[in-house]
């Protein structure tokens, strides 16, 4: 049977990667990390619609069944003008979060942190206005955020002062919820939780993002069973830098990425 | 008379296009910032190459008589590689930043930063060597610092936290010359002096970088004369965030970028 496939800018999107392998675990996956030109975040949104075209068509020659957008910016950037443009169904990580923040909300007010890109582009606010107009959304870019996980700086006072300035404006508007709209971001939730308290929500699109790939298969007919799935890393450059960090996004060693 | 060429990764190397116009008021100098594949210090020693002949193309396509490699990164990966392979004389920002350096240091101890990239190059470690073996050389990667500078966080605790750290083995080591092996760096002079002590020398490459240019003009008979000269300024990306982030380094604003 064919495989998922994933992309994302560079080595975040393995976050989504974990989850598929935990909740699809007969799924072959071959993913693949923009190393060359990321990061994506920064980027305008006509340029990361092309990278994403690219980086699409690349899986496709993988014969791949369906594509995981595992990248925020490329989801909220690219996704609604290339969607049409494919036959297979391409998946992004904004709706599944969306939907599960909406559901988790108590008093109607969630948060949102991104890049630049993915804030600028209103993406999760419309999706959320969409499914509850009542819902009070709160935002905030955190630029130094992906920075500091790729360096390995999830916690101390560094990381800690930053992130008590990026989340102010949630802390002040009392959100219950928040979206962690970045595939880097998860590695920094005991940090995020120490700075908002223990009762707010954080919602790691990853698990959820899985569980909508799961129907999609279903329904069309396409789920693989009876052995266990394989994983294929493929990467744009930096194949050792991505293979380092993989551990850490992961949560177990990866073999070899193979450049492209 | 034909413009200069300069490039750099992204918005850094307007260090080196302010010294110019400093310097050598009556060159045209054409700019092109790699804003689409920005940062090149994460990326591999081929990459960085392929890009920066790319880069070059470009400019002889403008009919450039010079480029000048306004990239630390680029400067240590790719010139040594590529440098034979233009008719046109090709400089970066290492050579200059060495000698100014070398010649600066009383106790023979010198410091570079830059980022992870231009270290483990050695490119710096090898030039200073072969002008005085005995200068004992010590290094620091800062990665954190482009984001910084980026962001325009070029004070306050928590930078000056992260530079603490950074610039330890350096202040452990006593060196009293510094060579700020990044374009960005300049931007964190103040902040350096502050952690490091009134005493320390901090080498400025792209001064340096415009005497060279000076001379090599002159020697080739090719120096502009007579009227003030033009600067035009292209980028693969984002030209509203270039023309933003230049004043910053330009010490004054860009009236338009050109996304090519």
């Amino acid at each position: 049977m064919k495989p998922i496939g994933v992309f994302d800018s560079g080595v975040g999107g393995l976050t989504v990667v974990k989850e598929l392998i935990n909740q699809l675990p007969y799924e072959d996956i071959i993913y693949f990390g923009d190393t060359a030109r990321v990061p994506y975040g920064i980027k305008s949104k006509e340029t990361v619609i092309r990278f994403s075209i690219e980086n699409i068509l690349f899986l496709l020659k993988q014969d791949v069944k369906l594509v995981c957008v595992a990248c925020n910016t490329a989801s909220s950037q690219a996704i609604p003008a290339i969607r049409n443009h494919f036959r297979i169904p391409i998946i992004g990580v904004i709706s599944p979060g969306v939907r599960e923040a909406v559901y988790a909300t108590q008093n109607k007010r969630i948060g949102i942190i991104g890049t630049k890109g993915t804030i600028k582009s209103c993406a999760y606010e419309l999706e959320i206005k969409q499914l509850d107009p009542k819902i009070r959304v709160t935002v905030a870019a955190c630029p130094l955020f992906v920075p500091f996980v790729e360096e390995g700086w999830l916690r101390g006072e560094v990381v800690r002062t930053v992130a008590s300035l990026y989340l102010k404006p949630l802390k002040d508007a009392k959100v219950d919820t928040i979206i962690l709209g970045c595939t880097h971001y998860p590695l920094l939730k005991p940090l995020i939780r120490q700075v908002m308290g223990d009762n707010i929500t954080l919602i790691d699109s990853a698990k959820q993002v899985a569980v909508e790939i799961k129907k999609i298969l279903a329904v069309e007919g396409t789920l693989n069973k009876g052995r266990k799935g394989k994983q294929k890393f493929y990467v744009s450059d930096n194949p050792e830098w991505f293979s380092n960090l993989a551990k850490r996004f992961l949560g177990r060693p990866i073999k070899d990425a193979k450049k492209v």
